[in-house]
């Protein structure tokens, strides 16, 4: 058998999120039927994070077996051949058998995009949130870093507990007020976006949604970096901020 | 009675273009739509360029009269709220009586954006030309020069002849190769856009997507400017180069 690592890009918004469910397209469901159209095996393919509804993902990394003699290079055309646009295949590559997505990776990194401008933006509305008040960038950078190292980040939690343990290491926690984007910027756009870029050794449910929700509060000047330590210290969920939107938030790369 | 103009961007994905038609939604029925919601008045817009469908705009103007007595800055707000996300009123200003989006306009920008990568994005699918084999951006800007100025354009014309006239001036034409954009960057993308911002008193129909095809030749070093200048002088659609897809099109300014 040989094992295969796919490197994918996909816009979450009409998927139900990676991992195959009842209620709607899966990324995995996709990409699995595109393995079978291609090869005519039925394949199970493990990913590095499993996505949520509207999520999308730069460098999502997947991997599956199979005995199919196609070479990577034509897995990666004819596997794009029986996807729809909005799921790329950016690599393709065969693996040493004890490769595995999600108990290999040693840690992925996330990026959460704001659109911080009082008027939206048809052109990114699914891949970013729009945000109308001034956000304070630096202030929300600042209280970033009160994030990095081995913390319980079970105040950032959805439905705990849903694992042993929600002890986790933040490897990197940057916060940047960026550009606009050259192709559409119009002058006015520019320095409009905030985007917050966060790696870890993994990350609870819901996790960098609810840091955004929280470092929203210190963005508008509510809450200090010290509230956030203080919040974590808690473990509280109920003290935290609010879950951001989905569209706002990317599975940027995974490291093995 | 009032006039009233309003800026607008919009995804025109989802649109069979700005002008009603029977085969499908426009934007010119999603926005006289709304002020109907909004004032209980029938309107008729009229707009700076008739976009096709696919076609985007960041700029596109256009102007109805009403009796209404909402302010600018309610109307702004008010028609924002009949309309879905893809379609944003970006200013809303009272105007004297004689302003006419149309005829009024001096001169309109476009722009067209190529990502000339081999790989697929999914998030800009929509919004670019992906082309895959590497273009000379410096070799089509030499080119673009050729059409400023006051020229027969007919070339570039689908449909000849559906005007008076094939004569336009072109008062700007610039390609650029632009980075990628921050948002999504992995790094790799740099400055693999190939954009065309190109202003004239007038365009014809399907023209900017026909220079764009014409100039294509040129970064493929297939044709050179010489060649354009020579395609202009015969005045024949079937010389130039294929009419490039809508998705990469944008009305970017209206100049009063």
């Amino acid at each position: 058998m040989r094992n295969i690592r796919l490197t994918l890009s996909y816009d979450g918004t009409n998927y139900v999120g990676w991992q195959v469910q009842s209620n709607g397209p899966s990324v995995q469901a996709a990409v699995e039927q595109a393995v079978f159209k291609l090869t005519g095996e039925t394949v199970r393919l493990v990913a590095a994070g499993r996505t949520d509804s509207g999520v999308h993902a730069l460098g999502q990394v997947a991997n599956f077996a199979t005995e199919t003699a196609i070479t990577c290079e034509k897995l990666q055309t004819g596997l794009q051949n029986f996807l729809a646009d909005d799921v790329v295949i950016r690599e393709v590559a065969e693996v040493d058998a004890d490769f595995h997505a999600t108990y290999s990776a040693r840690w992925k990194r996330y990026r959460y995009v704001i659109f911080n401008n009082r008027v939206s933006e048809p052109f990114i509305r699914k891949y970013t949130w729009q945000y109308a008040a001034a956000l304070d960038a630096a202030a929300m950078h600042d209280a970033a870093q009160v994030l990095l190292g081995t913390h319980d980040f079970r105040c950032f939690e959805s439905h705990f507990p849903n694992k042993a343990t929600s002890v986790r290491t933040v490897l990197e926690s940057r916060v940047e007020r960026c550009d606009g984007w050259p192709l559409w910027s119009r002058g006015e756009n520019a320095g409009e976006f905030v985007r917050l870029d966060i790696a870890a050794d993994g990350f609870l449910y819901n996790m960098v949604r609810a840091i955004v929700g929280t470092l929203l509060k210190v963005g508008r000047h509510q809450w200090t970096a010290e509230d956030v330590r203080r919040i974590i210290d808690t473990g509280d969920r109920s003290q935290a901020g609010e879950t951001a939107p989905a569209c706002g938030l990317y599975l940027e790369h995974v490291e093995y």
